[in-house]
């Protein structure tokens, strides 16, 4: 309505700001929808076991949501050091639809031992190694009947669909091969959010730079669409040719510190941050991006939502 | 022979150094004859896909004590980038009866990753999650007519066959119970060797501290031997007051700074270094050790070879 007076050249050359609030609304909606229509409605358990105010929030922000759709949502704080024995409980708990825990808890490799000891039929997070092994793997169902979908970790799982959202994935090409001829740059290779990401995206077609602090690595599918699960190589590309040649740039660095050089950046580019810190300059990438997605939480709560509603119906097909 | 021309006095007081191929050498034997006596030696593969000279040197180790038992013994070479698959082909392939990887491959999480995409059934070093719950959770079979026995980490259970053979572990005690009143400190609390030995003495009835740099921990069974497996509490209580009360000393830091202060042990204090360095000085703990094991390397081995007989009669049941 009000760009309506704006010259017409100053429209076309406007960066759209996508905010995830709008991504997230169809899948929350759908999410409502399917709990009103739902004799019973699932329950969530969170574990809270740090003192961690950013774990806390987060919490509390799950819990808001999963009020606004119907979700059950119980908080279980507890010692560290009991939190396996909450876990196993929980697990063996019919009452119980889905699982999560805020991290860190130990901090370093203890913390996947826990993710672990989730059971995968709970798992909402997908972060157990049976999940991560079918994502990298490029296995998409549960069942040899392909009636249950593999559950997919949160974030990465939310870059998808604002890539989707978005127009990055192009319906008119066949499913599973939708980001053929896309490249994309994630600066993250984190276990959690970067490398399955960069595999996702690279087992739907795309040619991935993957950064970390020690180097870049290619996620793809070699020449051509023969291959049926991504290939990753070691590269020599520099951080300025990988942008050069990117068509989305995705960073998610966990510091307050790093920001992306955006006079790297190819015209017209589409950027997306991940990270709670504001990896992107915001004024910087307004003159270089054609999208610019700031932030990405409402998405991830939604898709946690989601995966709940899917293990809630395994479980059902489970006991029937 | 020598020693009896020493005065009384002075063989009571010295200090007794166990080498590591003494403990070893009766697991070596009984390896041995096992395959001797078999139709088929067992197959174990050795994936080496870092440039570490640490990671050579062990694989040629392996190599050379697998020759010895007469275990056949194959490393296979790879970029770190198709370890993976190279691992899925070695789950898949029945003439292989071990697996084990040479690590760090990547550094951080994505190795335990790939401890994960090692079979169960394969996985000699027993760093796969359903090992290492079943340990935490003191459960020793993998069947319920207690027929196998679960597979232990190679170097944990190294020290167990280390504490057994030096007498710590009292037989007169009923299985699973036989450290019962021994106190146990561990300067080391790694996923890999310090966590799971902690619980592995604590559920044989010891009181374990449990040492990182981020302070202690106490593995025991609280009081009495009503639980059925370890329960885990942080504690206060200091490394010099940790250490006073210590029956048996266990280091394993991976650093040539670290050394421990030998001040602060009881006098006749059984001390074992599992680190690759000298975490314990040689003299000094000889003026207050009663027994001293200054390296485990050959009984690790020989725990990594017991491992694989095992596999191998589990596959050779299953395929039955």
């Amino acid at each position: 309505m009000g760009s309506s007076s704006l010259p017409l050249n100053s429209i076309a050359m406007a960066c759209q700001v996508v905010n995830a609030a709008k991504v997230a609304t169809a899948f929350i909606n759908e999410v409502r929808a399917a709990i009103d229509a739902s004799a019973a409605s699932p329950l969530l358990v969170g574990f809270l076991a740090n003192d961690d105010p950013a774990a806390r929030k987060y919490a509390e922000w799950t819990a808001r949501t999963c009020q606004e759709t119907g979700i059950r949502f119980e908080l279980r704080e507890c010692p560290r050091t009991e939190l396996e024995d909450r876990i196993v409980d929980a697990n063996e708990d019919p009452a119980v639809n889905g699982i999560m825990v805020y991290y860190p808890v130990f901090g370093g490799p203890q913390d996947q031992y826990i993710q672990n000891t989730i059971s995968f039929s709970k798992d909402v997070e997908g972060l157990c190694h049976k999940y991560r092994y079918n994502m990298y793997h490029n296995i998409r169902f549960l069942d040899k009947a392909e009636t249950q979908k593999c559950i997919i970790p949160c974030t990465p799982l939310a870059v998808v669909k604002i890539l989707e959202f978005i127009g990055v994935y192009n319906s008119i090409l066949p499913y599973g091969n939708r980001l053929h001829g896309r490249v994309i740059t994630i600066v993250n290779r984190s276990e959690v959010v970067g490398r399955p990401l960069a595999c996702l995206l690279a087992n739907d077609g795309a040619k991935v730079f993957s950064v970390d602090e020690f180097g870049i690595m290619e996620f793809h599918r070699g020449e051509g669409i023969k291959l049926k699960k991504h290939e990753v190589f070691e590269t020599k590309v520099t951080l300025a040719e990988a942008l050069a040649k990117s068509d989305v740039v995705i960073t998610g660095v966990p510091s307050p510190n790093y920001k992306l050089d955006t006079s790297l950046l190819k015209d017209g580019v589409i950027a997306i941050n991940f990270s709670t810190f504001k990896n992107i300059d915001h004024d910087a990438i307004k003159e270089k991006a054609s999208i610019f997605v700031p932030s990405i939480g409402k998405v991830t709560v939604a898709m946690l939502e989601r995966n709940l509603l899917r293990l809630q119906a395994y479980q059902a097909s489970q006991s029937a």
